[in-house]
């Protein structure tokens, strides 16, 4: 790991990816929560731990890539003023909070500074469900990790980014091979397949609603032919209102509504009034 | 739709007006979550669903804005040295989510990044609770629309805030009007007003509490004369201390506090040290 | 104070007038913001820090009607089997933060234990946005506190709530005399009325947009006649779509996107191939 | 739309399909900012807007759902009292949401009161990446609704939730087709498949890293063969330390740190009692 | 591990030990970040990396005995019927995230499921702040294991926790001797050490306000004698008002303010309506 | 209070303190709800009370100064061109909250505009354990504090910050010597004192965890010598797995895992097609 001239600009972009949605906090955490509620085969939980594991060396390397960006960051708005404003270091580009509260060192935040919230660890217990979730997150994972490659032209930054975008390449190939082991779109579609599908409404599962089917149809793979799971034909169904308009009841005479939402405005009001009794109440 | 001047400094700050909690997302849903909830007169539902629908068009219209005025936005530390200083499109001022997990594109968050979130969604399922919410949600809406308008002098810009700006000017009056339609003041005042008042705490209720009655009471509408719901007078009232200091009972022996705090100190402390057993515990 | 029957599950529910975004902390520290940035006539700012202040007051009530009520909650599953099903105190209707972190005490959060969040706090720097905002927070939470009065039937926790109430009434009818004072709707409307309105798009003012004009358009102060800031009427508007569909610029090829995107697909991505080089890369 | 037996424990449950992570308001979010920044095909973006529209038609389902689920919630304790035990309409089991701030209807937030937080709008500006993060969506979202189908024995709800399963269903499929649209993972993967492969880590592309490629390496699609683009072979790799242990600077004299870290402590503290001055500073 | 008699109530429970803000992922996390910013002597950011590779582990204890409770849980509302009361296995008891998305396993959230927030990670750069802010949470986390081992009376699980409870009794000590092992509360108070004294308000260095001088003053360590540090002597002091009451400007014309807080009220409002015009403007 | 060179810059950085998890709402919170839960001996229920009053006033004081800062903000990217590039008041470094909602004042949020959350209000009804709480909150407060004094020369906020920074002397004192005055770490470790330590796992006490004992344990107070409690002796123990790997049971059938998981696939795979039924189901 090396950081040849640091950029605290850099360090705060390099924030997304240990605590932004698309992160290594996020990919180490679902991983692991989806490997200790694993009830399916044994050898998918391993593979969760492994990689689970392997992320948490990412986050290190990330971490440490942002405390070495930050090496000589400004302290005060007076060293700003002799900064190279071609640099890019200046105060007003720093993550403040590098500064004040972690004295120089990563957070687990992303770039805006805001904390990584647990709820975007995906664990559904599904095997198949869990698998397109890690697919989603290296995947968007990757596709900012070369953003981040892009924006610098640091060597030893693009040497740390070349390292965890091959990663991702792997990541990606490696969830969904599992799918495949498991039989593929026809075996594994839809998503969970334990539910029986007698049970859903038949009429509306592979049809592709539209606003007016006279109109063109576009077409596509998405939209013609066989469903990926054999079962069916997409088609083309015009989408209308199902059901009658809801109605509610009217509110409960104690639940805090006004008295004309029930109905009965008036003689309600007059009702409070009067157990307010009658005269001056100040 | 249209942007002369791409500036994502402006991207930046336009992001109030799409995720920030006075912004389109928050009115948007807030109408939905109030008409989904209505139990009142059909035609307020009615209302309610029209102006929701009508603001995913204002989010559409803002994120459009957002993703034009990041054309051309800097995507590199390289491109950074060559740009125009005075522009204000350096990456410092870019909100780097736009550039990496977006790919330049709006975001469902605040100027600073921070993502909307739903608890902003204010329906009471009573009636006149819920317009009071919707005019503070379109005057703050409008306040902020009128800062951005003076913020950007891109022509384009400036006429689609034209047009927001004018939307929150009715949205504005036609929430008032349902107080007005409902009787005003005198009907809707206070809120619920269908809580019997004579079970409030008499006393209490149009008292404007001031530290020293002896000293001058402000003068004005709101701490002299009749109340707004003409039911009785605005006075000043001494504010004291009401009721005696709260007495709590000492912790439970199994409740995790410190032994000190039981009142027990020392017999306790004794007892646990006895229970751990006498000689070297290491 | 006093609590009769001390009800843990009256305790989590009493928590939405403490940490809920209808309640107290939200309200003390809303008034407190608005003060301490408070630009205007210095007789708001006084008034703001005076309900700031009573606001301090009300959290300290309910945070000790919280810990009474929990005075004799269960602490292990142990109890509860002997507990009174009819009292409503088992174990599974407890929050269990109230017993866990807490230890039988108030937290600073809402009846569902989400923690307050200031983003709540609306202060706008403008007198009558605040206003509103503050009328729809006493007006939601007078909602608030008269259903938590009707839920309970334990006499002092129904006094309590019957001052609180009043207070409530009071505070909604000194929000709404600000704007009296100052002039009325006609004055204060729209909010801000230091924006040139000659800049906004007149014609969309008081428009009422329906999707059919043709249709009978509903009837009522709101939708007919004069505007209430007295400067238009109130007219109904169909609503069509504005302006053409937004194109946007295809992603530029350091972006991040799928080739695909860029409409340059095999060729970009054959350079990509070729640029790995030919023959196994295993 | 129909609840035979109102049950605010399904009301309650109800929540997660609505304002969870996996939840409508999330697709229906997702799909629009997906639609609003695509700079793609246009044919997809008319796809995403066509789908972000069907959802807000399911958030209006389950939301009608949920407040017909609370007609009859007890209001009170005292109701409590005299509730049937067996049906799980105590007091206790509900959402106290439901019933104090909401007056009895659904809220934008999931099973446990969490409100939606929009950073769960996944939207990367690639479009094979958010393909997958759509199927995640939906995938975890067809378990979860197959949940609550599994919860519930009213027909009513059964009638619903086979209504939403079947789109389920659909969607998954209808988001997998894109990629076989687009050539399927020859010409996908990894994504983004803009970026040069020669770029990356070669020798860490398809490595399946283990603890120790002695022991037995598992045997699977994931771990042997071809690599899904067809570029490689997956192969197992020793994980091991890489690069040596970081090392970052002593902490500036300025910057917050104790002195013992700056490796200076005995001479700074004096310094810095000496500026103090000697003599007492009471 | 194992659990005998499985207790969805105590699963619920046991998250709070998970997710909750003294729980294990945040020591976790915390004593990471700590590590990854370390600037002071390695051995300290050894120790860190120590605990916190610990620290997982407990995650993965917690984790497993809430999905080994959560076996055998109702999964609908007809299962419940027949349930043992007093088991506290009823599903109004259980935590729903448990089995709708979760599928009978942990998350990581506390024991309401609100998601773990990352801000919870202290992490300030400097030793002293560091160790005490890991006290605190060991502290707090030691309080709620001794309550969590209190409220269940399953073998299995209180042998679990009796080991946790052991690790942070170790855990405070070892903090607190990382204090001593720097020269204890003389040379390391106050934190941070390194900033010259001399520039701080010396007058009220080492002062107890209070609000009245003249009545007794609480007898105590902590109001009297020589101060930690050893540098000057506790006192008590009159808390007054210091400084006068600030004054904000004016409102700027285009700051987005109403006309009467800029004292120009009727003129602004004036030009404004000249501005757009005489006439209707409807 | 005094700026005599408003710096938005600066602004933004104050936020820190008034809203950042080390800052004055949070010290404020947390002193009253420690209060307002207190049931050990009242005097510390005093001195919390105490203490919080004076944060509130040292919330207005930052406050204060924020609004201050940014008199003479830019509000147009017209502005900015003119603007001093020195005196980096640019509008890229300012906060966009600080004009756009708030209208240039200060909002309860940090330095990146997270807005303050509640869960950092720490109070365990545990008088040492909130102690020592209060002790991080303070120490990283002060941290903070200096940092902040360090990044200005205006001499207004030189002496504000002065003043804050000997307060935060203070309060680290005041909370420790609480710890003394009850009888230092022999009495009050370890935290809570109250349970009984027979029931820990005696053997992990005092262990100091690494990962081979065989190689040198590091010299030091915290790994040798008597425990700080005087109960035990430190000393080195190798980390070993405890326990067996986990084994959860297999899905349920009704539990919305996929069929391989269940161990059963190809059955109920075969099951549920025929639940479907043969045939065309397009």
């Amino acid at each position: 790991m090396r950081v040849e001239r640091p950029n605290p600009g850099f360090a705060r972009a390099s924030q997304q990816a240990i605590g932004g949605v698309e992160g290594e906090i996020r990919v180490m955490m679902q991983h692991m929560f989806q490997a200790w509620g694993s009830r399916g085969p044994k050898k998918y939980r391993d593979m969760l731990l492994n990689t689970g594991t392997e992320e948490i060396g990412h986050i290190e390397m990330l971490s440490t890539a942002v405390a070495l960006n930050l090496e000589g960051a400004p302290l005060s708005f007076q060293e700003q003023v002799s900064n190279d404003p071609v640099a890019g270091a200046a105060l007003n580009g720093v993550n403040m909070r590098h500064i004040l509260p972690a004295g120089l060192a990563a957070t687990p935040e992303n770039c805006n500074g805001v904390p990584f919230n647990a709820s975007h660890v995906y664990a559904s217990g599904n095997i198949a469900g869990d698998m397109y979730a890690n697919v989603a997150a290296e995947a968007t994972g990757r596709v900012l990790a070369t953003r981040l490659y892009n924006m610098t032209d640091d060597p030893g930054m693009k040497d740390m980014l070349a390292f965890l975008i091959a990663r991702d390449t792997m990541h990606q190939q490696q969830r969904l091979a599992v799918i495949e082991e498991l039989g593929g779109y026809e075996k594994q579609l839809p998503i969970p397949n334990s539910f029986p599908q007698g049970e859903e409404r038949r009429k509306f599962f592979y049809a592709f609603f539209v606003h007016d089917t006279a109109k063109e149809v576009p077409e596509g793979r998405r939209t013609q032919g066989q469903s990926l799971d054999g079962k069916g034909q997409f088609k083309p169904m015009s989408s209308e209102p199902l059901g009658e308009e809801p109605t509610l009841q009217k509110p409960r005479p104690d639940s805090g509504a006004q008295t004309d939402q029930m109905g009965m405005g008036s003689s309600i009001a007059a009702a409070a009034t009067k157990l307010v009794g009658g005269g001056s109440m100040a």
